[in-house]
């Protein structure tokens, strides 16, 4: 049985991390952290019939014997240093919060503006993209998890990126639930302004999830080219689902068939990738309370089925598949157990 | 043309006004007040093309001239003091809020738990549900606009109430859109909080709600009965409309015609009041964007279809038969134009 | 390994059981069967990875042997000969209908207006209410799963009527998710007529499954009273879930604490009854996507807190607890398994 | 008073028809057709307060006396003989059906894959996009009403079209609301299939709404260039609204301020044009319920915001500006009315 600690365990991705792991044969819950809540049970906090006591992370500190493995659902910054106090204590480490998924100091600062205190620790960090680093992550010890808009966008597109076919100008349409965006009391998320409605912001070139996608899809690229990404995403008035319309050129002489062989080689085997056949698209309800990512891949013209435009649509569950289901896969991956386990 | 100021213009009900005074064809915009988003315009807070400058109520005080009546928009004990200050300079007064609603001081202390500090102005506002005091608001200068949940309670029981044929318990349970809670960005009303979900709150005799109910119902009944209201408010997952399912019987030797001729006669002519036929079910949709009230009347056991037991439902659209619309309503009458204007 | 088929795996409790055994790691599927489908995989008719062949129910009966339980998801008077058919041949038998959930084939045919064809088989159903006949299911070999509204009336209202706490009148404004009228293309259930919308239906004494709260409380009623109930159902926008407010009374002498404490004796131990602390109040969050029923117990007023009236909130997810998870939960008991498993 | 006579007034664009007419202050219901409700009132078929009586479209034909304007409110292919008939009678005609909305009748039966039985009709319609044709309304007796997909795509793109900017390919992201599929009951419009859901369908180069869009746009293009849209359809859920993401370049030496004038000049005066802000983005509320059709202008990459990219996004109230508002707008026009009557 592996003890998992859960800082910050109140968000949406803390809660959905509990319940995954009462549901996992080989974990059980730890300890659970909240600044807000401490003193209180998490069912005084969230709708669920389990007792744990909320505790404070500066408790939980002290507690590193309690725990194998801590998942760290902070705000970005808030993650650094107790990733550094739980490694010097050996505990296993998954990250989901945006400090360590750039492997690069510069990068971080240029998207997140602000100076990283903790560069020594990044390139000890495991990108946690299973499909894409499982090789990597076999032992790993500490993990930075993925975004959730950029799971959907490098599952969706490293196939064409690793196979040099994916063209220079990608754009990318992207949906996501409201839940994506947190569990906080913003007037944008307040029931009356986000149903009914769509709204599309930080278009084109400016939202910080970008560098993780040209950090995958360009390192992936054997030309090694550096794509130009038009990434614009829209808050859905769904609970949960992010869905990425991709449209995509691949070089002249691939055809259709090639792309789809393409696909099926580079995601044989996969447990959570479920490749669509070519008369369907991807939906949300694929993926929505599964670790999956639905892919499917259509010609842009019925009247050239091989011509170079195609569209790539791409969904997941943006807290499984997008956060705590993959958190728990990498675990799964590191801990070298089985990969699906707590997640079927 | 009547010039309206709005104070409080940007929570939902203030918004709903400048809609609805925009198709109003004798009214316009004299100026509209925000104590947080004062400087901008209208454009800025709410999706909408009108550039209305905001203004603090404080500069709106000194404005007196530039409006014919004043609708505030403000939390409760907030428009206490402002309407005073209008009523000094001759300006109409319809305040939305609860202040004005309870005709004895103590009842609001009670409910409201705290102390009125204009006992003296109590007695010269009209309580505006339109439908039963219809008399009383012509001509009327100060104008308290009902409650949403009472609206939609006391529309659908006054018939009985004023008959004398109201049971002594009267269970009623309503549903509420999450518009009714006020544009406030607090958890409970985050969109993934509310969505796929339904939330009973303030179960029984705990919302204050119920004092509008006592009011009209036990004072409109005949044999001055106080009768007993269990009153379960429910967040429904919808933007606007609340439905109000009421479970009462009628004395022995009352027939089913006898009631529905007792609503026909009740509302004879009412330009909002949807009366429904007997196979038919009042639903949020037969009033959400319009300013009726639909009821339907059904014999609780088809077997006994003149037995005591019935089930009446009433709908209305709270922003606006419950708040905004309402206030329109009221003071169309109260300036002595058609009921109807700006508002079908 | 316990090999399951299942009749009519297309609607909505059918593919529910699928995902389920999906989960449930000593149960695999058997054969699934769809009359409109058949010849298709699964997944051409439900966005799901798993590519099992639909076969006509005919077909499913020639293959007996490939199963060791069958659940049945078809419409009432649909189940009747499949029953016989599959007994004959010793298959355990969980029939989801309403045919067999009626101890008396009178009652059967005054709310269902039908005469029933096999009333010798009713006597040996169990009905399946897990958590009120766990000792008849022991070994049982057919079981009749109980419907969704009742479900969660009885679960909330059988610790009253068991003790003989139960008021005569009892009133039930329950309001259902969408799922809960099954997968048919009807106006009433298309997205624009339910979205933003409640509707009441069958209201007062009217909907079937009143019988199955009769047949239950008054049953446990040690008074033997036949109680008289209300039942109002209202189609909710949300796709699962089940709320029901009910209001009773308690007899004179029996305090806030009595009621509290007869519920956690009745339930204790019960791994999927969730009773809510008295300062909460269940909601459909506390069990959607999980097998559990919220209870939660509120006295009417808070002036009178061991007065006579409470409200009693039961919520259930109408897919799981109300269909598809308690047919798996009554199947693990009637085989002698740990009753959580698949259900966690 | 102009009298009007709907034809199909049950469906979503005929009963927001009958509404907005009730609101127009020169309009009044002449009579209201639809075959499979014949013979009820209107509100049997919708909860509306009004009893006119619904009549079969071939008694409808002998009562052409009794309206000054028919709208038709039929399938495609099912106007074209009404048409004839009511036009022989002096009856202006607003069709909104697809039937001539294309001028050429090899373009109709490309993309409706039908014969087009009454081509000597096409010329004489007007395409009621009344931004865009406004000086051939004036008077027209035959008036082709736009679809709502085009109407969003058109009115965003226009200004660049016409000026020569507009970028070969073009990419167009559009999710509709369930209202746009029209009230039928079919399963992938049941409330569960496609409530917390969202659905691509017909992606790429594939839906017949394409077809108007090269004829505004490429007819407009001074270059006379036959651009090459892609566009997807996404089935979002929401009762109304359209949005279109659009991914456009402009000729090299056009600057982000040349855009934004453009657009100001070629929309100066227009009474249903909401140009949005720089800083702000297109969303649905900017638009439901209302006859807007709001339009932002966003540069893809901050750091070139003279760049040739940009991303246009346009919303409409498919039921109003992309359908009924339209409708009552274009016959204003040709009527020599005031164009907002009724749409306010």
């Amino acid at each position: 049985m592996f003890r998992a600690g859960i800082a910050g365990a109140t968000g949406y991705t803390g809660i959905e991390l509990v319940q995954l792991i009462h549901r996992h044969p080989q974990m059980t819950v730890g300890w659970l952290t909240s600044e807000s809540n401490a003193g209180q049970p998490i069912s005084a906090v969230h709708p669920v019939p389990w007792d744990y006591p909320l505790i404070r992370l500066a408790e939980a500190l002290q507690r590193t014997g309690d725990v194998d493995v801590v998942f760290l659902c902070l705000p970005h910054t808030a993650s650094i240093e107790p990733v550094r106090a739980f490694q010097a204590t050996g505990v296993r480490v998954v990250d989901l919060s945006a400090d360590f998924r750039l492997q690069s100091a510069a990068a971080y600062e240029k998207w997140y503006r602000v100076q990283h205190s903790a560069p020594d620790l990044i390139p000890q960090f495991v990108y946690g993209l299973c499909e894409v680093n499982r090789a990597q992550l076999h032992g790993a010890e500490l993990i930075a998890n993925p975004g959730c808009y950029p799971t959907s966008v490098n599952l969706g597109l490293y196939p064409l990126a690793r196979a040099g076919w994916l063209s220079h100008k990608v754009i990318i349409d992207s949906k996501s639930g409201v839940s994506g965006a947190g569990r906080q009391a913003k007037l944008l998320y307040h029931f009356v302004e986000a149903n009914e409605n769509l709204t599309p912001y930080n278009i084109g070139y400016r939202h910080r999830h970008i560098s993780e996608v040209e950090q995958v899809l360009d390192t992936a690229d054997p030309r090694g080219e550096a794509h130009r990404y038009y990434f614009t995403p829209h808050l859905l008035p769904v609970n949960r689902g992010i869905l990425s319309t991709m449209y995509v050129s691949v070089p002249e002489g691939v055809s259709a068939d090639d792309v789809r062989k393409l696909y099926a080689e580079t995601y044989a085997g996969e447990p959570f990738i479920h490749l669509l056949p070519p008369d369907q698209i991807a939906t949300l309800r694929h993926v929505t309370y599964t670790n999956r990512c639905a892919i499917s891949i259509t010609p842009a013209n019925p009247e050239e089925p091989d011509g170079p435009d195609y569209i790539v649509v791409a969904t997941i569950d943006n807290l499984i598949k997008g956060a705590s289901g993959q958190a728990i896969q990498a675990f799964n991956i590191a801990a070298g157990l089985d990969e699906t386990l707590g997640l079927i």
